[in-house]
């Protein structure tokens, strides 16, 4: 341990991301031997009453922090959300279409692998404004045979939000919801009542990459089509326990340790109370700048990833060769949009959103 | 670190399976600031520079510690065999049948998941047998038209291991020999010249569970069917550097802190030389007992895998209890077969063979 906890630097990737210095140290700790099995977590066979102790509590602190009702299944699985965007409509569409509402770049992915599998159609989208609002679900264009409606409920790369998932009843459409919570997931609580499936890569607000979280309504699962490898059958899945194939050990393990972490912290509300705070102070300072700028608008902005521009872009690397020097790293913007990212995950204490809005006040006034 | 190296238990999970103590060690002590970046591994950008490097250097190790040949591409990927049976078929088969040589559990899961995607045929198997030989090549019924012929080049289960691969060529087959390799990569050299793809999940020779090494033939690229997912297709994965979907960072990690240590170890040559002492030392135990049996043919013995089991199999309880008190692990054997089994990969040393057969004698003498 070379770094002190007083100089660890802030860490805005935006996935893999920051993880909570208390969830490493315990990690390094245990490492040559957990609790006293005389095994690192990365030797246990998962089979073993060692690790099976460590998934089962994972699982069951999992469920209480998103408070996922009794009649879902939780699903620990690999390929990110890359993969699950092909999963979802192997499992889900039943040789029916769905309709995808395209707010960014992570729901077009989606839109265009389901392509492979089921006729896929774009209900709604934001292309126009080039994402930076979000669509009004009574303006959607759902299909009445659709076999599930797909959001993207947090945008990462372009930084839109849903504050409020949709309420597909309301709108005539009996199918599922599902939501690619990838960014988001934990940073806020999730109303299950209007969830079918929800999906994410743990690399962003839950632990390492490696493992997907899928969580699952009971009566979809058991209608994978026949090309769906068994290894990503929901139902081979979740009657395995998640072990049908080897199961992705220190991933899930440091999750889990991410998961008692987050408890510690007060939950789910706690946490969203702390991100509210966080990303307030980050949006005001852009917004009474003339220096920076985020093109989102306001109420659709993301808690999570805040992408902004310094006004003039020539200035962009001296920007991010001294936000590094001062320990604050990992700020360029995804390549497809340019800019800045700041992503202010659960695990950024409002200390570092407080350190990067001085820097930004600072380098600021030093270029003006 | 609680447990001094001294007293460190010996592992001899199937898998995941024991990492190297040194291995261990260093990531323990990079925890929370990787080479001065201020980071965890497992808080880096897989776009960044430093992770980048890490994924570099273990390319570059793997590929000369296994000596592939630089028309070959290594893909780092996610889901383990089990993925990689749906996933071979859906890149290779290009409409066309597969042969499948069943000589175990994991060959027989690879055929079985092939049929969904292709004719796939069974072109030898030694089921009659218990799967304790294996099959002659001049036997196998090859299809003129094969895709592909595949073999499990060691059955982790069973205990059977290929000492040789087959030369297609000289049966009349020019189709693409497809290996998983899985329980012994890195163990022996590979004979490139007959093989067109091999495949493996780290977690027994090369690392923690949740990453899947694939080695293929560049003229296999860009053949995937259309219901490939784009995460599983071999061509992007290539052309993204494994980087197409966000790779599991921590676990190609501690690969390559392992693919390191093997290098010091003096390669996969001096490998070989370790792995044929401490099989022979416990397979020469074992054939001179009364008391303990290996029912494998002795020259189709796995180096890496020996399932035994207790002649009076009432006795197997108080065997294990007893290993477990001298530190000896996870020595039960799968569940299929029963009995015992002892993995002794790459990262067991000759002292916890030697600890192992002390005991099974003293078992067999106090039981006497």
């Amino acid at each position: 341990m070379t770094v002190p906890a007083s100089t660890r630097p802030y860490n805005f990737s935006a996935g893999p991301a920051a993880i909570p210095e208390e969830v490493l140290r315990l990690a390094a700790a245990e490492m040559l031997d957990w609790h006293g099995s005389g095994m690192s977590v990365m030797e246990m066979s998962h089979r073993g009453k060692e690790f099976i102790s460590i998934y089962e509590q994972a699982e069951a602190d999992l469920r209480e922090l998103l408070a996922v009702p009794a009649h879902f299944r939780i699903l620990f699985m690999q390929g990110g959300g890359l993969a699950e965007n092909a999963i979802v409509p192997l499992n889900l569409s039943r040789g029916a279409g769905a309709d995808f509402v395209v707010t960014g770049s992570w729901s077009q992915k989606s839109f265009k692998e389901a392509q492979k599998y089921c006729p896929a159609r774009i209900a709604a989208s934001t292309q126009a404004d080039g994402h930076t609002t979000l669509p009004d679900p009574a303006s959607w264009r759902l299909e009445r045979q659709t076999a599930y409606v797909h959001i993207c409920s947090n945008e990462t790369i372009h930084g839109v939000e849903f504050q409020a998932l949709p309420d597909l009843k309301t709108l005539g459409c009996d199918a599922p919801l599902v939501i690619d919570f990838s960014s988001h997931v934990a940073s806020r609580p999730v109303d299950w009542s209007r969830v079918g499936l929800a999906f994410g890569g743990a690399q962003k607000n839950l632990g390492p990459a490696g493992v997907t979280l899928v969580v699952v309504r009971e009566d979809l699962l058991g209608h994978a089509l026949p090309a769906c490898p068994s290894a990503f059958d929901y139902q081979t899945v979740a009657d395995n326990r998640s072990m049908y194939n080897t199961p992705p050990t220190w991933a899930i393990y440091i999750a889990g340790l991410t998961f008692q972490w987050l408890k510690k912290q007060g939950g789910t509300l706690a946490m969203e109370q702390r991100n509210i705070a966080k990303a307030r102070l980050l949006y005001d300072f852009i917004d009474q700048s003339q220096f920076y700028v985020n093109k989102v608008v306001p109420s659709c902005r993301s808690r999570m990833n805040v992408p902004f521009f310094l006004r003039d872009e020539s200035r962009s690397e001296a920007f991010l060769a001294g936000a590094n020097e001062r320990g604050l790293l990992q700020l360029k913007g995804h390549k497809s949009v340019g800019g800045m990212r700041a992503s202010i995950y659960n695990a950024m204490p409002l200390a570092g959103v407080q350190a990067l809005v001085s820097y930004l006040a600072e380098f600021e006034k030093f270029q003006s």
